[in-house]
């Protein structure tokens, strides 16, 4: 039988989603609860993408065969006894054998959050801080240059060698957090993403912000294909991948 | 010269606010780093009261003194590079030498959130995540109950011994979330506070909102002065020192 889970994390104090040797990761977490419930046989998740070590999810989704069939809210329930306290089930679905997580995902949405108000030693996890204003209305301008199929490579991972850089953002938008007018929320959706690209792109906003740089910066940035032209990395604490869509 | 903070913590991974050998306390960590800063000569900090393990402080407040005369914004900018992340002095003051940060306070506001919604893992240190919904019409009237001047040894930890056990909450109020329905924040705004009296506050309002208990309950709980008699103490994760007035 073939699940589909959709579920949350905190991030902080995991060596990202994908598992690695002698490291504390999402996946290896799953898995191991998974083992135990498919009576100690291995069990294999396919999420829809890694995510880097303190980057959280909202709503990741994974897929995993079991040999038994179980009721589904027994399921849920026994995997989230097992589980740490920072990570959650939070749905769970039978899907078709021919289901793939990763390959049948059509969009992903993620969010950044930035706060420009007073530091938060509650929210020093879930929030990048940065201590001053940012010309918002610029940023914006450049998230909207981000839209439409572009060659990314300028805004990937710098030793990430690929054949293909070509990626599409089919949404790029930022908003005020309705709570507080200090923190605002970039969100970018998009048919795939490149590693680091989401935080490198908001690097390159965070100097937009600053006036540092144009928004219209974006198009020689794109056409130089090279990740010295944007702008730093921004950290991982403020990124979450919030939802992903089939 | 006599100063004062105001400063915030998240109180996740500290054994409470109050010096104690061996372990790792906020209080500590603040008188480390102002011993530092006045020449490595002793200074013991002197806070409004203490939070315990795992509660936060939005706005707690703390006074001390130092043989130098440092300019503000040097001494506060000084004081946060030092200390962890965690914590974070929000501002600072001079104060005349006659103020004292417990003696001259004159109410506190705690806050209490608990979540009846959906878990997220990304809040787990930060709201008490309870399951079901709660009756928060009743646990109001519960609230508007025990506003006035009562003995609250009912509430208090059971083997804290005190020859006065008399305290005046000013105010008791119950408001959800701007931005979730589901959560609730109690406050609770009053001239002194027992040693896990909030907390025991709220065990007993969970279990009003339950249907377990009446608001009216309250009364013959403050008469009986028996802990036994009221309900158990909610978990500090939800429990924030909001603000203090002097």
């Amino acid at each position: 039988m073939r699940y589909l889970i959709t579920f949350a994390y905190d991030g902080t104090y995991y060596n990202g989603y994908q598992k690695q040797p002698n490291k504390k990761t999402i996946q290896q977490e799953l898995e191991k609860v998974l083992t135990k419930i498919n009576g100690n046989k291995d069990v294999s998740i396919v999420a829809t993408g890694r995510t880097d070590s303190g980057v959280h999810a909202l709503n990741q989704k994974a897929h995993f065969n079991l040999d038994k069939d179980i009721k589904l809210s027994e399921l849920q329930h026994s995997i989230n006894n097992m589980l740490p306290s920072d990570i959650y089930v939070k749905k769970i679905e039978q899907v078709s054998d021919d289901f793939h997580a990763r390959f049948n995902v059509k969009y992903k949405e993620y969010i950044y959050k930035i706060n420009m108000g007073e530091y938060d030693p509650i929210e020093k996890n879930y929030v990048h801080q940065y201590n001053h204003k940012l010309d918002v209305a610029e940023m914006e301008r450049a998230l909207k240059y981000l839209e439409g199929t572009h060659n990314f490579k300028s805004f990937t991972k710098s030793d990430d060698s690929k054949n293909d850089y070509v990626r599409t953002i089919t949404q790029a938008s930022l908003y005020r957090d309705a709570k507080d007018i200090n923190k605002i929320i970039i969100s970018i959706i998009g048919t795939g993403f490149l590693r680091y690209m989401v935080r490198n792109i908001v690097g390159f906003l965070i100097e937009v912000g600053e006036g540092k740089r144009k928004s219209s910066d974006v198009f020689s940035i794109i056409k130089a294909e090279d990740r010295t032209k944007a702008g730093k990395t921004a950290p991982p604490n403020g990124l979450y991948l919030k939802d992903v869509f089939y």
